[in-house]
């Protein structure tokens, strides 16, 4: 049997999605709940990996567990077992050789900008506060110019891995809502580190900080230098993983006019 | 001098606004903010009581400094000593006389309900976990009924006061926006527990608990044993605190579009 998770986490208060050495991984709070379940450690793959602090509505997962617990009862049983920040929302029956990562074809990412003077008191966990002047409307220009298949070797972490960094983007955009940003993305894969780099260089971009530079420049740069910084970990929300781009391409004709 | 302040916090680790024997206040934490600046301490003066673990956007309070401090300076200068999870969004000079607590004409609260089978990892904090089938539209053509002038007996915890009960509410209404369900509720006061109560009638009511029991009934029982259960302290927000009708009525009119 192989078991599909959705899986939705506050990244507060763990390192990361990944096992690690320093600190509990929510991939390792869930494997622990398997195992307090089967009595013996089961393997969890994820769809791909966040950092510390990094949030997730829509994380996607598998495993293959020996117990015999219908497919759709697995979310209980595990919620049951799991930490308040960590909730399975949903579990399935899964093909016995479908797996997270290696069948994603696209995800979903959100960063949230909460701009005011003043922090917020209510979702400072959630969100990265800019105060000061920002021009949105040529942020929202440049996130618009990311989209299509560009070598986004400039946006990856100087310590991320080099091979394979031509990505498809599908939709850049950003919405502003009252104090709050939203820069979604979505896209067939992404770099390490690279939506926090994005949003970091289109708030560079809005506090006029990168004078004359583009979206474009910055891709022919192929340089992390050519670009902004990169934004803190906690306003960064894995939203949903895809496994057919037919989803994810209907997803995204629908939401055309909020985009807007 | 006398100086107001506009208030934001997360009511999760204090036990509400008043200053109490069980734990720290908001009001107290501001007061011991004010007197670090003041080298005495100050009565700060709310627009109302919020119970333990209630949140606010636009809690309202004032206070007379000994300090020639620039009014709108305070918000900054208490900020740098609050914790994170009370913020002074503003601070401006009001009239010598004004005080948020005798002045207030109205307020507006937020009531917020996660409805989905699995609790919410991310919004615990915020919202209600609510699971199984709401009769949602039952539940927005109920709320409506609290309109008007009505005595809130019914609506007021048995623990609470019994004088002056009779209040005007100007708008009562559920909004349905995907797994959420926002109550907001104006109103020229309220009553201890009352919007609590209101909440979790109208939840009870959703669920078929109350069959047949309108909220006319509730109002016409006079007696807290009429209505439905007290909804727990996370969801409840207070918006905002006004000071003239005319704000309060001018805000109504424009949010008409958005409540239906």
């Amino acid at each position: 049997m192989n078991i599909k998770l959705i899986v939705e986490y506050d990244g507060t208060n763990y390192c990361g999605w990944q096992n690690q050495d320093n600190g509990l991984a929510v991939q390792m709070a869930i494997e622990q709940a398997i195992a307090k379940t089967e009595g013996e450690r089961i393997a969890l793959h994820g769809a791909g990996r966040t950092d510390a602090g990094v949030h997730a509505q829509g994380m996607c997962a598998n495993f293959h567990p020996h117990m015999a617990i219908p497919p759709e009862k697995w979310a209980m049983v595990l919620n049951t077992r799991l930490p308040q920040d960590i909730r399975i929302v949903s579990s399935c029956q899964a093909p016995e050789e479908f797996h997270a990562r290696f069948d994603a074809v696209g995800k979903h990412y959100r960063y949230t900008i909460f701009h005011r003077s003043v922090a917020s008191a209510l979702d400072s966990r959630r969100s990265w506060h800019i105060f000061g002047p920002l021009d949105t409307a040529h942020m929202q220009q440049q996130a618009r110019l990311l989209e299509g298949t560009h070598d986004f070797i400039g946006f990856v972490a100087s310590s991320g891995k080099k091979n394979a960094t031509v990505k498809t983007i599908y939709r850049s955009a950003l919405t502003c809502r009252g104090q709050y940003l939203y820069y979604d993305v979505w896209g067939s894969g992404f770099l390490y580190n690279m939506v926090r780099i994005i949003a970091g260089t289109l708030v560079d971009m809005g506090r006029g900080k990168l004078p004359g530079v583009t979206m474009e420049d910055v891709l022919a740069s192929r340089h992390r230098l050519g670009a902004g910084m990169t934004a803190p970990a906690q306003g960064l929300c894995l939203m949903e993983v895809f496994y057919e781009e037919a989803v994810l391409k209907n997803q995204l004709a629908h939401l055309d006019f909020d985009l807007q």
